[in-house]
Formats: structure tokens, sequence, C-alpha cells
């Protein structure tokens, strides 16, 4: 990555500290088979304009700062010569949408693959009576019912996106499905993003075994 | 953890000893996926009146002596601006309950949270025929049935606490699931509530791959 | 363990290479979960009338040379303070009963747990077409039929290696579930005993699994 | 390896580059479980002529250099001892096959050993609407059928080799299953052959798993 001679395009202070971070959680999600075969795409918010994200087609095990780049909100790269993944817009409709976020992470664990297929008819997934909504910022109590949506995928970029935007609401959700192919959620940071992620694979994976419990 | 110059609030070779035992277990837990999102929590009892506990919100995967505190029997924070976790009222219920016991222990494994909600209606898990019931203290053979209690849950702690209270038994049964929460497990040390706990997450794991196998 | 200063009752190198090949092959079948709550126990036969065998109630995952003794078959302690498991009384049976068997591993995995309660009634579990029998020394194709078998469980130990010793054939099946109670499993030596474990678990997992598939 | 005094058999770094990407990928594939008791082989084409494969009959949780052998594509050991694995032929099988294949992968997981038993009677696993057909060279959207074929399994290797040439098409399917002895996978070079396997793994996985929860 080349800084102009210029007024550099970004702080590299800053973009180090989120490649740093966003390795670190991206190894961690690998480890645990959620990003098969290059699968998965991870972003922190650097400022109103700019994000650090993930190199398309990279092997999230073995990633390092090398393969993290800047991009705007309208998906171009910022000081390099890295395209974006297409995936890259699903993360700045994010940013755009909701000021606060801060860090958004895609994978493609087997429960989230599944769920989605498995749910997009009914186009969300209904969790009810666990613990673990009070992971979920805003969520103080198992006495509820959350919908988490599921949208279907498309290989139009636009037309996925449009899907996304749909289907989401207030409150926050903190995250979506997209059928057969993972889940996006995200936070105000990346430890909050983290934590709604391991949340809802940890119920998506209880309710795919109740369901295969209750028949 | 500030020690007044007045006489100390607590020994702190005994407060470093538990917190160092705490920490190498609660990582082992969280190392299997039983601790999900900052779930769970940890103590041994130092004494008649104190015991030493995880402090609420950390990742327990990353957890230090730092994240450890001290609370009387009556849920108060000793010597410290910590403020307990309101799940620490599970915990002194236990120690006031029964004078031996010398540490809890809960997680919230995907299997600890599906056979709470399967059996909330029962009110029990029906365990039969395991030789792992020879783990838990006590208990001599195989040839048995052994019930593992289930509560509702609720957010109201003194709700939750008499809920619990009312399903405890004699033969003291060592552990109980809340329905959708988890499991808490106990012992006279933080090894044999290890066991016990490890015991119980491999008996409902089996009654749960024999409820699908069974149909 | 204390040599008398007469003949030594048996070889110290022997002894330290069996106990270190033990300790090896157990801290693995430990972290794959096999040896849940101290349960599971591993022997290596030094001569013809001694063996090295795991001691009872010991934490597998972190077990030493210090936790390996010798015992005679009879099942008497060599040498040592230490009182052997009564589960010592299944390996000795198995030296005294085939002079070519040169280890034996008893684990207590989820599967094989369950395999044997879910089978107990037919006595066996039937398997085929599986590429993995060749992993059975004397075993050359997958076109066959195998059964394992499946004694129940007691806590009278002569009753159990009584019903152990009248499903044994040749044949040799190089191993047996006893129900609720995990697989004893051997070989001419640890390697072979191993190989001769991992298949079975490997088989037992699949067929549990296709049981559920097929319905 | 002994290396003749006249000119070489083989280029010896080219060789030694091969066997340590085969060694490194083998392990990965091993702590996954998916080489239970020595099962599955390995190879990387060096030339138009040669393939470094490994040895039969290792575990290959402990592969090293050493257990790397050179074949040519008449399954003829070169410049070595060592006898080739009868599975080699499907290797060379591939190699003379794809002109452009350069490193196959037989791998023998759960999933794959399952998956070939149930769908062995229709001679394939129907995959649809999988984001992850994308990991599959040549495929760019998940909207698509993909049949991933299955042979039956034969322990006459000439027999074994006919049937897998005859399920073989274009496009390339990357993979097949021999039903209860586990998948092939190939690709340009090792990365691609593994990207493939882990994204066949993953949809297998998946397909189970829906088949399990569709009834």
């Amino acid at each position: 990555m080349n800084a102009p001679t210029s007024a550099p395009a970004f702080d590299h202070n800053l973009y180090a500290g989120c490649a740093a971070q966003i390795v670190s959680h991206t190894r961690e999600l690998a480890a645990k088979g959620w990003t098969p075969a290059t699968a998965g795409n991870f972003s922190i918010r650097m400022s109103a304009d700019l994000a650090a994200i993930t190199i398309s087609g990279k092997d999230k095990g073995r990633l390092s700062e090398a393969d993290i780049m800047v991009v705007d909100m309208d998906n171009r790269p910022v000081a390099t010569h890295h395209r974006p993944s297409a995936e890259t817009a699903l993360h700045t409709h994010l940013y755009r949408r909701y000021p606060d976020v801060g860090a958004v992470l895609h994978t493609h664990s087997p429960t989230q693959t599944i769920a989605g297929l498995l749910y997009a008819p009914e186009g969300r997934v209904r969790l009810k009576g666990y613990e673990l909504f009070k992971a979920l910022r805003g969520h103080t109590t198992h006495e509820k019912t959350f919908d988490l949506p599921v949208v279907p995928n498309s290989q139009d970029m636009d037309e996925l996106t449009a899907s996304v935007d749909a289907v989401l609401s207030e409150p926050n959700t903190w995250g979506y499905l997209i059928a057969g192919h993972g889940l996006y959620a995200w936070g105000k940071d990346i430890s909050e993003a983290r934590r709604h992620l391991d949340a809802f694979e940890f119920m998506l994976g209880c309710e795919l075994e109740m369901r295969r419990l209750r028949g």
C-alpha cells in the first residue's frame, strides 16, 4: 500500500490498529471453521467515509495485515491496487445506514448456512426464551421473541443490498442471514460485533438442534 | 483492588490462589465453547463469609486474575469498586445452603441450554444407566435413576433463587439446569465441581443424542 | 514407587518406556474428549506376568508417568502402595486370554457410550461396507459384515469379566463395548491398539449418524 | 531415498518442495479428523511423468518428509524401496486424464464416508443453492445444481479406476466420493485442491444436516 506524497489518503496508525484487530478476530473465526474455502469478510469503520476491510479470496486462517485494504463508502479502493470483494457493498451499506456502527463481521459457518436455507421461506428465524438475548445490545431479558431476518441470496449486489435494506428495522437486529451464504453481524466496535456474532451462532445452533429433537 | 490501611478485608494470598484456579478452569471451559458471548460465572469459597467470583461481562476466554472480585454471602462487593453479576446470588445461595461446598461453576453450553429448554416442562432430566454416575460424589453404581433438576429462568433473582431452593434435595444432586440459561454445578473444591460439571455435560449430551436416535 | 533392595520386582527401563507411551496416547485421547471426569484406563503388557496401567481416578488430560503403576495378571499391585482400578481385571483378562496382545485401551467417548446403550439389546453393533475395516488386523476388504460385541454393564467385576469372555471369539474382534460404559480395544502393541480404537470410534460414529439419517 | 550416481531420477529440490507442502496440508487434515487410523493419501504432480505421494500406512498426524515417495504415472516407485499404496492408481488416473491437474487429496472424514454410503444408490450427491460453489474453479454463482459423483467401492483397483473414469465429465467436478471410503479432490496445485476439498466437506456436511432437519 503506497502513501501518496501529498496529504495521506488515511491515517496509517488508525489503519494499522484496525488491521491488527481484524486479523486477530478473523484468525479465531477461521479456527472455529466459520470461514471455509476463503469465505467470509470482516471490516472496521475508520471514519465517516472510510473502512478497513479484508481483501477478497484470502485464506482467512492465514490472514495478515497485508490482506487488509481501505475502501470508501462507495466501495472504491483507497490508495491501493487491490480490488475489493463484491461483498464490500454489504459492509458499506450498514455503515451508511447506521452511523454508530463501527464494525461488520460476515462469517459462513455450517449452522449459519443451513439456518439461512431452512428459514428462507419464512424470511426470519424466530428465537424465544434464550438468556443469551442479553448479549445483544439493548436486550435485557429472555422473555421475548427475537426475529433474525433472512434474505434470499443473489449475485447481483444491488439486488442483494436492496433485499437487506428492506428487512432492517428498529430496534436494530444486529445481524441478518443470507440463505446458503452465512451471517452478517455488526456492533459499535469489533468486540461488540464479535459478541453479537458469537451469540447468534450459539442461538442458531441451539435452534437447529431443537428442531431435530422436537421433530 | 485496594487493601484498606486497617486490617485487610480478606487474606490476599488466599484470594490470589483462588483467582488463579478460577482463571485456569474458566479458560479451559471457554475453549470448549461453554461460555459464549461473556456468559458463565465461576466462584470459589474463601471462608464461611467470603467468595472469589468472576466479574460480570468479561470475555471468559481471555479471563485474568484482575477479572476476579470478592463478595460476601449477601452478594455485596468487598474492597473493590467492581459490581457483582446478578447471578452472584445463585453462587452465594449454594454456599449458604451447603456449608461444605467450596466451588460453584456456571456454564452455558449448547447442550446445557437445549436440555434445560426441552426438559423444563418435566422439571428434571431423568438419567439412567450411566457408568459416569460414579463421577458424582456419593454415587457408586450405574444401576440407578438420577434426576437432574430443571428450573424455569427468571430475570428476578429472588424468584430464581427461590425456584432453585425448592428443587434442591437430599441426596445432593451436585447440579441443576436453568431453562435456556445453562447449568450450575458444585463440589467441595473446584476440582470436584469441575468433575461434576464435566460429567453432567457428557451425560446430557448422550441423553440428547439418544433422544434423536430413539425418536 | 520404591524398588526393593533385593532383585527388583520389574525392569524399570521397560516400565519407564511403557509409562511414557501410555501417557502420550492417553493425553491425546483426553484431548479428544474420550476420557470425561477421570473415566478411561490404559495399559501395556510388560511381560507374560506384568502390565503397566493407569492408576484409578486420575484426570487423564493431566496424566504423568507418576500416574502409571505395575500389576500382575491377578490384578495385584507390584512394588507400589497405589491400588489398581477395579477395571484392571478387564485388562488382565485380555492379556491372559490372548498371549499376543500387548496393549489395552479403554475409552468412554459419547459415541461409544451411546452405541453401547442403543445396541445392548442386540448384543452387538453390526457394521457393513466400511473401507476402514482394513485398519483392523487381519481384515482386508470392505465387503463384509463385522459384529462388534456389546455386553451389559455390571459393578461386579467377576460377572462383567465373564460376560466379556463369553462374547470373545475367533477371529479376534479387537474390541468390545460395555453398555453405557464405553469401549475396550486392544492390539499387539499400543500403536496397533490405538489404530483399532480410532477405527472403531470412527465407524461407530458413522453408524449412529446413518441411523439418524435413515430413521 | 538413494540418488543413483548416474543422472538423478528426479529433481530433488522439486521433490523436497512438494514433500514439504504435502506434509503441511496432511497434518492439518489429520488434525481435523479426516484421516482416521492411517486412512487418506495425498500427492503433488512433479512433472508430466512423476508425482510425489504419501507412503501407505503412515499415521497422517505424524507425517514427515521421509513418508513421501516418488512414483511414475504407471504407479511404479522411483528411486526408493518403499511400495506405493494401492490407491496411488487413483491419483495417477487423474494426472493422466487431466494434464492441468497438479495435486490430488484423498481424505476419509465421517461426513465424506457417510455421504458416499447414503448417496451410492443415486450415483451422485445433488447440491443446490450454495454460495460456496464459487470456491470451485469455473463456478460463479449459487444459482445452479451441482452433482458430485459417487462410485461404489472395490478392492480391485482396475475396477475402481474404471468406475471413476466413467463418472468424470465436463465440466470438471473437481471431486468424487467412493462409498464408505471418502473423497478424492483435485486442483491445479495443492492450495486449489485444498480449497476444493474444504468446500466439498463443508457442503456435504450441510447437506447431511439438512437431510436430518427436513426428514
